[in-house]
C-alpha cells in the first residue's frame, strides 16, 4: 500500500512531462508513496508503444475506456488535449479511480463542474495540473503574503508572453482550433495566471476583458507533433477560431487591483511567464524564465539599502530544496511536475484531497469563461454570474 | 535674435528642472537659441526671489499677468499647479508669447481644447511638458518602430509604479487634491504612458479602465514643498479625492493591444516609468530606472543567438548623445528636459511648432477623460465620443 | 550489446547526480547506450544500501575491489573523495572496465598522470567530470568560438564564488583536509574554472597566483553528510589545511590574458560559476546561477542595437535542447550530468574517447599544481615546468 | 569671500566635465562657495576661445603661466594631458593657488610625490581627480564598509573594461603614447580602480602584474579632439607604446586579496566600472554603466529572502541625492564631478584638505608604478619598495 499504481492517457509534452515526474519522485523523495507507472494510453498503438518505452511505463494501450476500468489502477492521468478531459475524467470518477487532469480543466465551465462534481460524487482524489504554483519561489512569495509579511495586498500584474507562433507559416495546430483546444493564449497561458492569483491573492469579485486573432488563417498541419507541427505554406488553409491574445483587469474581492496579458505574439519571449504583487509591507517578483528567482522588497528594510532582493529560492529553508542540490543549484521546468506529483501523492496517502483539486479548475474555468463573456458582451462580468 | 527671453511661472520640482534646462543648453547644444532667463514668478515673494538666485533668473515677479505683458519675454514657461494652467496659458497666447505648458495641459478636455484654439488663434508656438519622449534610449525606440524594423505592432504595455505616498500617513498634499490636480496617478503618471503611447504607437480607438484610492483619508498638510510636505499623524485629517492607482486596457487604431497601469502603491517602486512594444519583426522594453538603456530582440537574428539586447543608448549614433560624454558615461533624468528645450528652441527658431505641442496635450487629455468615464460608466470608452 | 553496465563507487552528493544521469538517459536520449545500474559500493553497508534504494541500483557492495572485477560490468564511475580516486581507477583500468573519474582526477599531477598512463596502457576509455561544459549554454559559447565569430580572443576572466563555509562554526569536512581533498576552492571550484578555460581558449603558458585560508581552525565535524556536517561549536578544533581562496593570472598560449578566482568566502553567492570572454569580433558572459543564459556581443551588429544579448540557450537549435522541453522551458544542474553520461555513452558506442577525458583532467591538475608552486614561490610558474 | 575664482588649464573632455560642475554647483548646492570660472588656458587661441564661449568661462588664455599669476584667480584647475600636470602643478603652488589635477596626478611616482611636496610647502589645498568616489552608490558602499555592516573584508575585485580603440585602424591619439599618457588602460582607467580600492578597502601590501598591448602599430593621427582622432588607414604608422590592458592581483594590509583588470579591448563594454566587496557580513557590487545602483547583500538577512538588494541610491538618505530630484529620479556620469567640486568648494571654505588629495594621487601613483614594476621584473613587488 505504499504504491500509487497509474494509468496515462496522452503521451506528447505533457505526457512526457509526467512520466518524469513519476519516474523520478522516488529518488528525490522518497517517503512519498511510490508511482507505478502501469500503463500508457494513445490512439495510435505504435506511437503508443514507443512511448511507453521511452517514457518507462510498463505497458501501452489503445482504448482508455479499458484502461479506467482495470482492478492494478489507482489514479488515472489525463493528459489528452482538452476536449478529451471531460468524458474520461467522469468515467473515470465512476470507476473509483483517483483522477490527475491536466490543465484547462475542460472546454467549458458547466463541463468542469459536471467533473468536479463526478469526483465528489465518487469520492476519489482529484487535482488539476497548475504546475507552476510548485515552483519553490512561487511558494517563497506564497509563505511571504500568507504570513502577512507583504501586508495588504494592493496589486496584481501577470503576464505570460510567448511568441512561438508568430511566423504567419506556422500551421493549424490543434491548440489554434476551438473546438479541441477551449481557447488560444486565453485557456493556455492565462489559465496559469489565474490560477497563480488564485492561490497567491484570493477570488475575484469581477473581469473585463480584451482579445485578438492576429494571424486569421493559417496553413492546415500535415502533421502535429507536440507543440510543433509541419505543414505546407502553399497548401490550404484554415480559419484560427482561438485568441492570439487576451488581456483583461479584475478586482479581487479583497480590494486588490489586477491586470493580465497572455499572448503567444510577443517577440523574444519564448515563454515569459511572469507576476508581480505588491503590498503594504512589500513585494515580490517572479519569472518563470529565471524560475530560481525571487524579488523581494520589504519596506521595513532600513530606509539606506531598500531595494528588490534577488533571493535565490534554492537553500534548504525554501520548499522541495532540501531533496535536491546544494544552494546556488539550479532546477528547471520539470521539476514543477515532480513537486505537483510529490503534492498527489502524499494527499493520496493522508485521505486528504490534493491542492489544486478540480474545485481550483472549476474556479479557474469561471474566470477564463467570465473574461470571454466580458469580451463578448464589451461588459464588466461579476464572477457571482458565472 | 539668437536667444529666447524665457519668463517661468513655477518654481519648485520642475520649475528647478526647467531651470537647468535653460541654463545647460548653451554649453552642451551651442547651437540652439540661447535662453535668457528673464524672469521667474511666484505667488510668495520672498521664496520666489529666493528660487531666483538659486536657479539663476534674472528677476523674481509675484504677479504672472504682469510678467505675460513684457515686452521683453518671448516664451512663456507654466510649471504653476495644473489648476492655474488654462488661464495663464490663454492670456499668454492673447499676449502673443510663445508658450511651454508642463502636463497635464489642463484639468479637464475642454480646458485643453481651449488652450489649444487659443495658442492656434494667436499664432503662438506652443508645447507641452512630456519630457520622457526625450531620453535617447525613447528616442531609439522610435526610430525602430517608424523605420519598420519591429514591424507590424501587436502589443503596448506600460507601467508607471511609484511608492512615495504608501505610508498613510503621508499627508494631504495638492497633488492628492482633484480641485488643483485633476487627477492622481492616472494624470500625474498616467499621461506620460498615454503620450508615450501615442508617439510610439499612435492614437487609441477605444478604452476600458479602473482605479482605486487605498487610503482615503489623510493628515491635512501644514506646509508642502515639491512633491513633499509636513503633516501630523494627530492632527486633522482630509479626504482624498484622486485615485491612488488607475488601469486600462486599450485597443489602438492599427490594431495593437495596449495595457496601462499607473499607480503610488507600488512598494520598491521609486519610479519605473517602463513599457514594452511587441511587433511582427522585434520587440524593445524601456525602464525609465535604467534609462540610458533600451532592450531591443529581432526576430532576424541568426537563430542560435536571439535574445534581448541591452542597448546603452550613449554612443554618437544615438540622439543627442554626441553633446554629451564619450559611450558608456550616462547620463540622467534632468537631461531629457534640456532635449525637450532644445527641441523648443530650434522649432521656435526654425518657424514651426514644437513637438509635442499642446495638440499632443489634448489628444493626452482626451484619453484620460475617456478612462474616467469608462470607469464612471463602467463601459468601453470610444475616443470618438471625446 | 545496446546497454552500458554500471558500477558505481561513492554515493552522496556526486552519487545522486550520476545515479540521475543514468537513470534519465534513456527517457531523453532514447537513441544512446542504455545505462543498466548495476551495483553501488560504499564502506557503510547500511547506507550504501538505502543509496541502492532510494537511487535505483540494482545492488549494493562494501569493497569496490570486488565491484571492479565483476564480469557482467563495462563502466567503473569513481565519485568517492578524491584521494581514493588514484588506486581505484588504476585498478579498474587493469580490470578492463572504462573509467568515469570525478573531478579532481588526482590529489596530485603525477597521480593523475599515473591514471591516464594505466587508462592507456589498458585500452579503456576514460572520462574526468567537468559537467560544465555541458550546460547548453557553455556549449553555444564554445561554438561561436571555434566558428570564429567571436574573434581572436584577448580576455578570459572566471570566477566561482560560494559561501558556505564562511560561517567560523562550519565544521572542519573532509573538503577542508588537504590530506583527502587536495585542495579547496582552488581543487574544488577554480578546477572547473580551469577546464572551462582550457575548453573554450585552449592551452596556458604561465600562471601566478595567491591563496588564503580566512578562518585557520575550525570544529571538528562529528558526522558528514554530503557537503554539509554537524559539529560543535564548543568542542575541540582542527587546522585548516586547504585554501579558503585561491586567485590567479594566466597567459595563454594564444596570446590571450587570463584571471581567475575561486573561493569559498563570497557573502551572497550560492555558487556563481561564471566567465567572460572577450574577441575582437565579440564577446560572452555565462553565469551558472542563470545557467539557461548566455550573453552574447558582437561588434559587427549594427551600430544603433548594439549591446550584450541574452540569449535563452533553450531552442532546438542549442546543444541537447531538442530533447528536453519548448523553448523558454528552463532546466537545471542535474542536467549537465544527463548531458556527460550521453557524451560517454556515445563515445563507447563510437568506440572513441569521451571528452573531457583522463588527458583533459590531468592538464587541469597540471595547472591546478602549477598555481600551487607559483605561490609557494611567489613567481611565476610556466607549465612547461610541469 | 563665498567665492571661489577658478582658472583652467585644458579644454577638452575633462574641460567640459569641470567646467560643467562649476556651473552647476550653485544652483544645486547653494551653500557652497560659489565658483567664479575666470578664465580658461589653451594653446590654440581660436578652439580655447570658442571653448570659454561654449564653457563659460569669463574670458580665454594661451599662456598658463601667465594664468597662475594673476591676483584674481584661488584655484588652479589643471585637466591637460598628464605630462603637463607636474610643471603647472608645482608653479601653481609657488605662485599659492590651491589646486585640482586630474588623474593621473603624474607621469612617474618621483613626479607625484614633488607635486605633493609642492603643494605642502606652499600650504596650499590640493585635490585629485578621482570622481569615482563621488557617485552616490559609491559613498555608500564606502558608508556600510566604514560602519563595520559588511564586516571583516575579504575580497575587492574590479574591472574598468572600455571598447573604444579595438579598432586597428583607431589612430594613434596621445593616450596611446607613453611619453605623454604614462601609461594606458592601467593609468587611465586602473588608477581609477586602485582610488577605490583606496577608499574602500585601504592601502596594499604587494602588487603582481600583468600587461599587453594587442595592437602594435596604429596609424598615426592628423587631427585630435577629446577622445577620439581622424587618421588615414593608408598612412603611416607609429608604435603604440601603451598597454592595451594590464591586470594585477593585491594583498591588502587588512588580509583581503583583491584582484584588478583594465582593458580597453572588451568588446561590448563602453565603460564597465565595476567592483564587487565580500565581507563577513555582507557583499557590494556596483558598475558604473548603471552608476545609480549599489547592489547589496547581508549575510544577517533573514534566511528565507537572503539576496542582493538593488538599491537604488537616489532617496534622500543617500549622499548628495537630497539636492537632486525625488526618489527614483536619476543622475550621471557628470554628477560625480559637480559633488567633487563641491567637496573641493567645501573644504576651501572650511580651511581644510579636501579629499581626495595630491597624497591619494602619490598612493595611487606608487601602486601604477609598483604594477609595473612586477610585470617588468616578473616578481612579487612590496608597497614597501616604492
Amino acid at each position: 500500500m505504499n504504491q500509487l499504481r497509474v494509468g496515462m492517457i496522452g503521451y506528447k509534452f505533457m505526457g512526457k512531462a509526467h512520466s518524469n515526474a513519476y519516474r523520478s519522485l522516488p529518488m528525490f523523495f522518497p517517503n512519498a508513496l511510490k508511482p507505478e507507472m502501469k500503463a500508457i494510453c494513445g490512439r495510435n498503438a505504435s506511437a503508443v508503444q514507443e512511448a511507453a518505452d521511452q517514457l518507462g511505463w510498463n505497458e501501452s494501450i489503445t482504448d482508455w475506456r479499458e484502461l479506467i476500468q482495470r482492478e492494478d489502477i489507482d489514479l488515472i492521468d489525463i493528459n489528452a488535449p482538452s476536449d478529451a478531459h471531460k468524458e474520461i475524467a467522469i468515467a473515470a470518477a465512476k470507476a473509483g479511480k483517483h483522477i490527475f487532469c491536466e490543465k484547462p480543466l475542460a472546454l467549458t465551465l458547466a463541463d468542469a463542474r459536471e467533473m468536479l462534481q463526478a469526483a465528489e460524487d465518487a469520492g476519489v482524489r482529484h487535482m488539476v495540473g497548475f504546475n507552476y504554483r510548485f515552483s519553490p519561489a512561487v511558494r517563497l512569495a506564497k509563505k511571504l503574503v500568507d504570513s502577512g509579511r507583504l501586508g495588504q495586498i494592493y496589486h496584481f500584474r501577470a503576464w505570460f508572453l510567448q511568441d512561438w507562433i508568430m511566423d504567419p507559416q506556422f500551421p493549424l495546430v490543434w491548440r489554434l482550433q476551438k473546438e479541441v483546444a477551449g481557447s488560444g493564449s486565453h485557456g493556455d497561458l492565462g489559465a496559469h495566471l489565474i490560477d497563480l492569483a488564485h492561490y497567491l491573492v484570493g477570488d475575484m469579485q469581477e473581469v473585463i476583458g480584451m482579445s485578438e486573432t492576429f494571424i486569421k488563417e493559417r496553413p492546415i498541419a500535415s502533421e502535429m507533433t507536440g507543440l510543433s507541427a509541419k505543414g505546407s505554406g502553399d497548401g490550404p488553409k484554415g480559419k484560427v477560431t482561438v485568441d492570439d491574445a487576451t488581456l483583461f483587469l479584475t478586482r479581487f474581492e479583497n480590494g486588490a487591483l489586477g491586470s493580465f496579458e497572455a499572448t503567444r505574439f510577443a517577440a523574444g519571449h519564448r515563454s515569459t511567464n511572469a507576476f508581480e504583487i505588491n503590498g503594504s509591507l512589500g513585494s515580490v517578483k517572479f519569472d518563470f524564465e529565471r524560475m530560481n528567482e525571487l524579488e523581494v522588497y520589504f519596506t521595513s528594510d532600513e530606509e539606506d539599502v531598500q531595494g528588490f532582493r534577488r533571493v535565490l529560492a534554492t537553500d534548504p529553508v525554501h520548499d522541495y530544496m532540501e531533496a535536491w542540490w546544494p544552494p546556488g543549484h539550479t532546477i528547471g521546468f520539470e521539476h514543477t511536475f515532480i513537486h505537483e506529483v510529490l503534492e498527489l501523492s502524499q494527499a493520496i496517502a493522508e485521505g486528504r484531497q490534493p491542492v489544486p483539486s478540480f474545485e481550483d479548475g472549476v474556479k479557474c474555468q469561471a474566470v477564463l469563461e467570465a473574461v470571454d463573456k466580458s469580451i463578448e458582451e464589451r461588459r464588466w462580468v461579476s464572477l457571482s454570474e458565472m
